[in-house]
């Protein structure tokens, strides 16, 4: 345990993201002070968030420098503590970024063992991590969903979709994915329990949201943007709410492309559009962990992760979620606990 | 008092509404029922919405039919009472269409002496009427305005906007109006309170509203869409709100053009963008007549009517709204009370 092995960010991407736009280093594992842990990352998240991290631009955190370790959410385990409140084997979330191993103070850890009984590190990244977490509370905060309500959930199969469409079956909502090829939207009808599921790449989107959605909706769940937001505009019911999770559709594009020219849609129907961002509720993630917890233990909740292997494929890991080919939470991992 | 003159529409526009949209006609006095008044028009209200009622398109009103009279507010006067609540000569506003004369029920009349004391004909449509009353609950219930947060108002020098950014100073807030042209501007900052202008026929919108509002903009009451929304969304302050009160600025296009292409603001800033339709608010009209006659009184709120004359002029007139001619409330005087 001397080599530290990395991938930093080399320059930033115009369009899409890809291998080339980082560098991949070796060098010493950190020594730690006083208060602080060192951590091994057993597995790394990838969510699309990351794309606006590397962009030249203010956001809800800083950019990732030119010459630093890409950031990105891990589980880990404690290989070695100089703080009382963790102990060599513990395993942890955190912000570990795309390598081996890095050293941390407490704060911003959170000790896996205060998860709900059962939970896997794999778990803790998805369903009962951020991404879960983003689900439930867009959903339920932003969107208020009501019994018979209609809700449209686009990047479906995704680890925030595929959560967000759950939990509006369980308030007792009729629910619609929107998501890319047979096997996802099988998945969705067939495992997650959503009541149909459109198909982008072969189906035509605003047919079928008007077939499977006669009423219209009544809570649009955006996670792509573009085309389908578009559509989705088109057919809201009075008092619609609109959440705004993420635009996936253009987070790779050079210039962004127009948006909808239908807002005045939000006139008609007396309607809302918002946008949210997940770290103005880890204050409320006992909250969560509380309800999600249960729901996973009375099986109300399946999720998926799809994880791949070796430190290599990390980069190329990340264009997965651009390309669509994940199908659940994108994780992948690097080692074993010990 | 036998013909009652007309303008019905002729033909649905594409594109810029103008006078060969409509017929002039002349037809009978209409008879009235038992329980029925027949009025006389005296001003007439334009209305950008009135653009959507000639469009074949559900909205929250039916669209106006071929051949059918101008659905438009006015204020008239009674010549002719079958019902108990209206004798001879009372005043009453209501939407009489562009026409002299129109039968009525009482149900879809508002009683001119119900109106705070001291309100003229013109102000019943305008700052006292569906004007105001969109500008007091659009930024109030919408908006939830608080001292010291900035307000950006565009179509700032319309009926709508100048009563709303006005508001917006009784409750404390810095407030920058977006208008075309030297008048309009001057007009804000001179007359109406406006802490800044912004021209938008002279002036760089985006590098202004940046200049003006360095901090952000809590709210943006929007009444024009496009390119000056777009500027907005970049302009945004944490936890904003984008009201929606209309888009003028492409009511008359054939193709809708398309939309901002930076929603993606409204999920960094945290923000929320909303449409309302004023009719949903008509049962508290009581509660907006206190508050706004209070403040008329107290001359903290100033209002504009551009008045225009003539039956002939009546399609023309509409057609101000769009290019932008108006200043204030856009009216149109077709008799004097008897």
């Amino acid at each position: 345990m001397t080599t530290n092995r990395q991938w930093v960010l080399k320059e930033r991407p115009q369009g899409m993201i890809g291998e080339q736009h980082f560098e991949y280093r070796e060098v010493d594992v950190p020594a730690i002070a006083e208060g602080e842990v060192l951590i091994r990352n057993l597995s790394l998240s990838f969510d699309p968030t990351q794309r606006g991290w590397v962009n030249d631009m203010e956001s809800y955190m800083p950019p990732v420098g030119i010459g630093e370790v890409m950031r990105a959410s891990s589980v880990g385990q404690v290989v070695e503590s100089k703080n009382d409140e963790f102990k060599t084997g513990d395993l942890v979330q955190g912000l570990g970024g795309w390598q081996d191993y890095f050293s941390s103070g407490s704060n911003s850890l959170i000790p896996i063992s205060k998860l709900p009984q059962g939970v896997t590190p794999e778990m803790a990244l998805g369903v009962l991590g951020i991404t879960g977490l983003t689900a439930y509370f867009g959903l339920l905060d932003l969107g208020h969903p009501k019994e018979g309500e209609t809700v449209l959930v686009s990047g479906a199969a995704g680890a925030t979709g595929s959560v967000a469409g759950q939990i509006a079956k369980i308030k007792g909502c009729r629910v619609v994915g929107i998501a890319g090829g047979d096997e996802k939207c099988n998945w969705l009808t067939e495992e997650a329990g959503f009541d149909a599921a459109i198909d982008y790449k072969n189906q035509d989107v605003p047919i079928m949201i008007k077939e499977y959605c006669p009423s219209g909706l009544d809570i649009y769940f955006d996670n792509v943007g573009g085309d389908i937001l578009q559509a989705a505009l088109n057919n809201l019911a009075m008092h619609a709410r609109v959440i705004l999770c993420g635009g996936i559709s253009s987070y790779n594009e050079e210039v962004p492309p127009p948006g909808p020219n239908n807002l005045m849609n939000l006139i008609g129907t007396r309607s809302r559009m918002e946008g949210f961002i997940i770290i103005d509720y880890m204050d409320r993630m006992a909250e969560f962990h509380n309800e999600m917890g249960q729901w996973l233990q009375e099986g109300k909740i399946v999720h998926l992760e799809d994880v791949q292997q070796g430190f290599e494929n990390i980069p190329s890991t990340l264009q997965r979620l651009f390309t669509g080919q994940n199908l659940g939470k994108q994780l992948l991992k690097i080692a074993d606990p010990s």
